[in-house]
This record gives structure tokens, sequence and C-alpha cells, in this order.
């Protein structure tokens, strides 16, 4: 490990260990491996990886934003940094290694450079990011958002389903609302580059035989929220042809979302992820359905015409059956592309370890895209088994994970490196 | 009024009072005209019905099942009554008139006929059925199941959302849950006959522009819970060619109970009521959907084919999505003809108060259903304003009220007037 030009070798049965000590924090009333943020099991586990950051000789840093911060200095502190993490807080019935990866995968490096007396130029920056899934207010990537100063003051007015503002989870979690909002590290400090280590959460890697995947974009995502009102008729008596029937509407508002998922290029995906009926009895024509969907495509194009298609589409549909339709559109994600430059290095980390690699996009959002904003970014995948994620089946090998890890610490070597980059992203 | 050969004339204002009345007693804190079974305003509105009853000089009787029961005695006791009534219980968001107008319509019968000094041959019980809407534990016609020996020891046992047994339920209102099973006066009753007056709850009357319908028959009705299970994949990383959508299979089974609904004859319908997927994520394929829908037709043939061709078509739609579907059919009511006796007596019973009448299917089940099977049934229509009803737009002019209610009285005295049925309907 002396020898800068032999490939960074992980230790793999460490970050085995690590896994399982983290899994094993969750909330056992629910199925798999669940550790939403906010919860005792979370918190637990933040303790635990900040003791495991200590342990591994980084300077843990106080972060008013919620994030698990942990420092290796470099040889030069007025140098622009290496930020490397992901997050630790999993889906209800989610899986051990969506997020879990990238923060143990980022410590392993850190924890080795140290032990093998390796100091880099560059101080090294590992982060567990606050939040990163899908969360009751409705606003993923809590932490990454936080120091990237995109996260605003009127999120903390977002309540949950309880009537709950976000304001007064970050209370009752110890944070200050407040300062929340100023920590925005990120926009302060020079970072050289941001580097995620993830599962892919997807098929393409394993289908393709590769070992890590070379991220080329995050996919922008659009989300629709279509409000189907009809007219509420008895389902006995009124005929057919005197209806305005919301729950007819929403099925053909249904089939025209796959249809445009199915035509989509470039890995683009459409779904419609819910309908609800909410005024349902078992003997009333449906009169008020909502739809959710989504599309995602690094295709910005795409996007745009689809989702003009799609409403016309489904606006046309509901008209011929008497039933009005409202839109409410969201762009969640812009499609945030990958700095070449990065996408450059890993590749070179690959070729450094023998690994097999193929450029994939990313079809999940990430912490990557927020901190992309503000340094250039880059992320390397391990492959799912069939793809499956957000589910206890959720599985990756430790060998590609190892595989993974040895990309992630040979690109932080190579990227130590390189040259100061001259002026900021903004 | 002492002229039997003069049309029945009831006093409309008092019907129209005692409708007002009754709308009063209703639960606040929901929309329309909400009275549901077990509720307090639908105590309250009982003991209220109770109270008319008496006032109108009719014997109130003791019913263990939860009915009130009025008798106005004739000058036989011996032979076999004449019963009339319908329901008081409301949908949640309900109306005024479905129910309601053919137990005060029945009242007001009664009541004219003894202010008018009119004593009919045969005892007139006038019954207000408990709880005949469709209900938490998914059992409709509470009080005419059990007089018709229908309500069996297991429906004691159902569980509404809360786990709450239906026996229990019965017991905070008061009633013993086995005193409720034994109550089984119709099936040991001689009854020449039933007659309903109910407003149609569908438009062919006004459509038709008549002022009475005279009911073939009631529908039947085949209830579907289609149970649609697929992979709940992440919904931005999963190739549509690779998923196991079931919300789509739903969707195309929504389509396919509409098209066999389009496709009926004899007044056949067929509704997708409800649409779920619990396990939802904004980022998740839909793995798990269940679809609920009904058919309903007084044709027996079209209900058996069409329950198979919508099995097949559900299925064949699904197996091509990868999806798995479970079919949970339950036939809710057997098509159940009027007596043709009492359809040509209603008939002739317009035609004395120069009302203009249509032979009309029954979409919506009723209590007559359940009375059908002891005695020969017959039931009298009012027009429904834009056939609207279970809403709080539900409507029936007093003006139709009162025809309905001349020809409940003249349908009533013309059975009365008719010769014992040899023998006993089972």
């Amino acid at each position: 490990m002396t020898d800068s030009s032999a490939a960074f070798e992980p230790v793999v049965a460490r970050v085995e260990s690590d896994l399982t000590e983290l899994s094993e924090m969750r909330a056992p009333e629910h199925p798999g491996w669940t550790r939403e943020v906010f919860s005792d099991p979370y918190r637990c586990s933040r303790d635990w990886i900040s003791a495991k950051m200590r342990s591994a000789g980084l300077e843990v840093r106080p972060d008013r934003a919620g994030n698990v911060v942990g420092v290796l200095p470099g040889r030069s502190p007025a140098a622009p940094a290496l930020v490397t993490g992901s997050h630790t807080d999993t889906v209800k019935g989610g899986g051990r290694f969506d997020g879990t990866v990238g923060v143990l995968g980022a410590l392993e490096v850190a924890r080795r450079l140290r032990e093998s007396g390796v100091q880099l130029t560059r101080d090294l920056v590992v982060v567990d990011f606050l939040g990163e899934e899908s969360n009751e207010w409705g606003l993923s990537c809590l932490g990454s958002r936080a120091v990237a100063g995109e996260l605003l003051d009127a999120d903390l007015d977002r309540r949950d389903g309880s009537g709950h503002r976000l304001g007064e989870q970050y209370a009752r979690f110890g944070l200050d609302p407040s300062a929340v909002l100023a920590e925005r590290w990120l926009t302060q400090l020079p970072v050289h580059g941001y580097v995620e280590l993830h599962i892919e959460q997807g098929p393409l890697l394993e289908d393709k035989g590769a070992a890590i995947g070379v991220v080329t974009a995050i996919a922008g995502i659009e989300r629709l929220m279509a409000s189907f009102e009809g007219r509420p008729d008895h389902a006995g008596t009124r005929p057919m042809h005197d209806r305005r029937d919301a729950m007819v509407a929403a099925a053909h508002a249904v089939l025209a979302v796959h249809r445009e998922g199915c035509g989509a290029p470039a890995h683009g995906v459409a779904t419609a992820t819910q309908v609800v009926n909410s005024l349902h009895a078992p003997n009333v024509v449906p009169a008020s359905v909502q739809l959710r969907a989504e599309m995602r495509s690094i295709d910005v194009g795409w996007l745009e015409t689809t989702k003009k298609r799609l409403a016309h589409d489904i606006l046309t549909q509901a008209q011929a059956l008497g039933v009005d339709v409202t839109f409410d559109w969201t762009s969640d994600n812009s499609v945030v592309p990958s700095a070449p430059s990065i996408q450059d290095t890993i590749a070179q980390a690959a070729a450094r370890a023998g690994l097999t690699w193929e450029a994939v996009p990313s079809g999940a959002t990430h912490d990557a895209a927020h901190i992309a904003r503000w340094c250039p970014m880059g992320m390397i995948f391990v492959p799912s088994r069939a793809g499956r994620s957000h589910c206890p089946e959720e599985w990756t090998d430790i060998t590609d994970i190892a595989a993974g890890v040895r990309a992630l610490g040979d690109t932080l070597r190579i990227l130590d490196g390189q040259e100061d980059l001259v002026g900021r992203k903004s």
C-alpha cells in the first residue's frame, strides 16, 4: 500500500463485518432491514458510524445539518478536498446495501490509507448524508441538499401525514432547524471532486457481466399527480352510457404511462406508482381518483416531449368519458451528468485493479446529484443481484463490493494526485 | 276514503313534514344526510319512528332483530298479513329519500286508513328494517335477512376494519345476538304479500316520463376481488421489458370490466369500484394491487358467461405482464323476480290513480329481495332526479312521492281484498 502504483487493497472481511453490524440496527416491527431517517435505529446507527470513523483515525467534525462527517487530513490543508460517502438510512422493508456500501466503502478507504501510512495531499472527507431516501415529508436527500444550499426555509414547513412539520422533526432529532439551513459547507469549501460508491439497484451490470459501472448521468425525474373527477352514481342503477367513471379514466392513464415508458430511448422509464379512490364504496361508480406516476430519463428532450404527449393522451381519454382531469407536475430532479474527468479517472482506476466496467446511467437519484452542483462528481456502481433493490432480497456479493471499494480507493488516489482545477464550478 | 273504489289519497303535507323531520337526524360531521346503522343519529331516528307509529295508532311490536314493526290490526287476525316498509339508515354522505320514502309512505298509508275509519281484512304490518345499506361488516339488509332466517351464526363473527365482531356491535346497540338469529318471524307468519315503495336511484323513470315504476326483478350481483401479484422493483432502474407491474395488469382489468358492462343486455352493468396499491412508494413498481368490481343484471345467463369471459381476459393480460392473479368471486344476490300477481296489482292501482307507469328492473338490491323468499313480493319505484342517489343531491319531488304513496295505498287495498293464496311459497 505504500507503493502508490500498486492497486488499492481493502480488508474485505472488515467491510463485510461492518455491513453485518450495521444491518442489525433496524426496526424489528418492519420487514427487511428498515432504518428510516429520524427513527431510533437510525440514531443508533449514526452513533455507531461516528465511533467507527473515530477508531479509524478520522476527525469527526460537527455538522449542524445532521450529516456524519469524518476527515482524514491531507498534507496540504489548503488544497481542494476530496469528498466521498453516501447514506445509511433505508426505506421501509428495504435491504442491506443501498447507501451503506458507499459509506462503509469510504470508511474502509480512509482506514486503509491511514493504517498503511499513506497520507494524501488533500483532505479526504467521508460523509454519511442525512436521510437520502424518500420520506413522509416528500423530500429526499436531506443532508446533501442542506450542505449544497438547496434546503429552503419553506421546506421546513412541509408536513407529514400526521401534520407534523419537517422543522419540528429536525428539532425532535436534536438539530436546530435554522442551523440546518445555515450548514452550507459545500458552497464554501473548495472541493476537487466527489465520488460516490453505490449499488446499481438495476440489472444492467449483472446482464453485461461487468464488475463495476461508471455512471454517465443521474436521470431526471418528472412526477405527475393527475386528479380525475367524475360523478358518484349508484353502480347498480346508472346505465353504462350515462356514467362519468373516474376509475376508467385513470386506468387509461396507467396504460398511457406504461406505453410511454416502453417506447422510451436511453433507459427511460415511466411508472404509474399509485391509484387512489378514497371515497370508494362497493356500489358506487368511482368519482374521484388520483394517479401518481413518474418518468425518468437522462434525455431531457424526451422527458419534455413525453410530458406533453402523455398529458394530451390522458386528457383526451378522460374527456371522452366525461371526466375532468387536472395535472400537477413536479420536476423532482434535473438530469445531472457526471464529470467526464471523473468518469475517465474511475475507468483508469478500474483498469489498474483489473476490473471490467461498463458506462451506465443511474435511474435512481443519489446524494451525488446535489453535490454535483458545486464540484466535479462521479459515481461507481456495483452489481445488484437480479437488479433487486428497496426490498429484503436486495443483494450484492462481497466480492463485488470489494471490487467497488478497490475502484473507489484508486479513483480517490488518482484524483489526489491531479492538479487543482482552475476556478470553481457553480 | 270510506269508498274503497275511490283512489287512495295521502295527506301529502304530512309526508313531506315527516321526511324533513327525519332528515334532520343525522351525523353532522359527515356531508349529506348521514345516518348509518348502529350510529347515534340512527338510534334517535328509530325512537322517532316508533313514536310516529304509536301516534298513528299502530301497535308497535317487539322485534328482537332490531327492526321497528308497527301493526294496524285487520278484521281477520288469522288471515295472511300484508307487509310493507323499507329502511331509514343511509350511507355516509347519502341523501334524504333512499329507504325513508318507503317507511314514511307505509306509515302514511296505515295512518290514513285508520283515521278514515277503514279497517282492512288483513293485518297491515309496517316495518322499518334494520341496516339495509352496506356496512363495515360487509353485510347489507341486516333486519330483512334476520326475519327471513338468512342471518347466520357465522355472520356474527364478521369483523369490521377495527376487528370488532358484528355480534359485539349488536350487543352494543342493545340487542341480544342469539335473539337476533332467532327472530325469524317471516318464516312462521303467513304473509299474503310484501310491497315496498322506494326511489328508483336510477334515471329510467325520469327519462321515460313515467310517474311510477313497476319493478320486474331485482338484479343479481356478482362481486369480484382480484389480487394481482407482481414484483416490487425500483421504478427508476428496472428496464420496462423486465418488469412485473401489478398496476398495469389491474388497469387492463378495470377496462375489461368496463367493456363487459358496456356490452351488457337488459340493463346489465359492470363497475370497477376500487383499486388499492397498499405498499405503494413513489419510486417502486407496484407489486401488489387489489381490484374490486361488481356486475349486476336481471339476466342470470349473462352474469354467468360474463364472469367466465372476464376472468379469462384479466388472466390473459396479467400473464402477458408476468403478473399472477387470483380471483375471489362472491354472489351477493341472485336475481329475484317480483311476483307477477303483485306487478299486475300495482299496475291496476296505478291505473285507478291515473298514474303513468313503466316496468323497470331494480339495479340496486333491497330488503324486498330477502322477503321475497317467503311471500309474493312487489316494488313500486318513484323517479330520482337525474338518477342520482347515495349522495347529498339525491332528490325526488314531493308530488312524485305522493304518487308513490297513492299507488302503495291502493296496491295494499286491492291485495287486501284478494283471496288467500293456496299454500306457502318457500
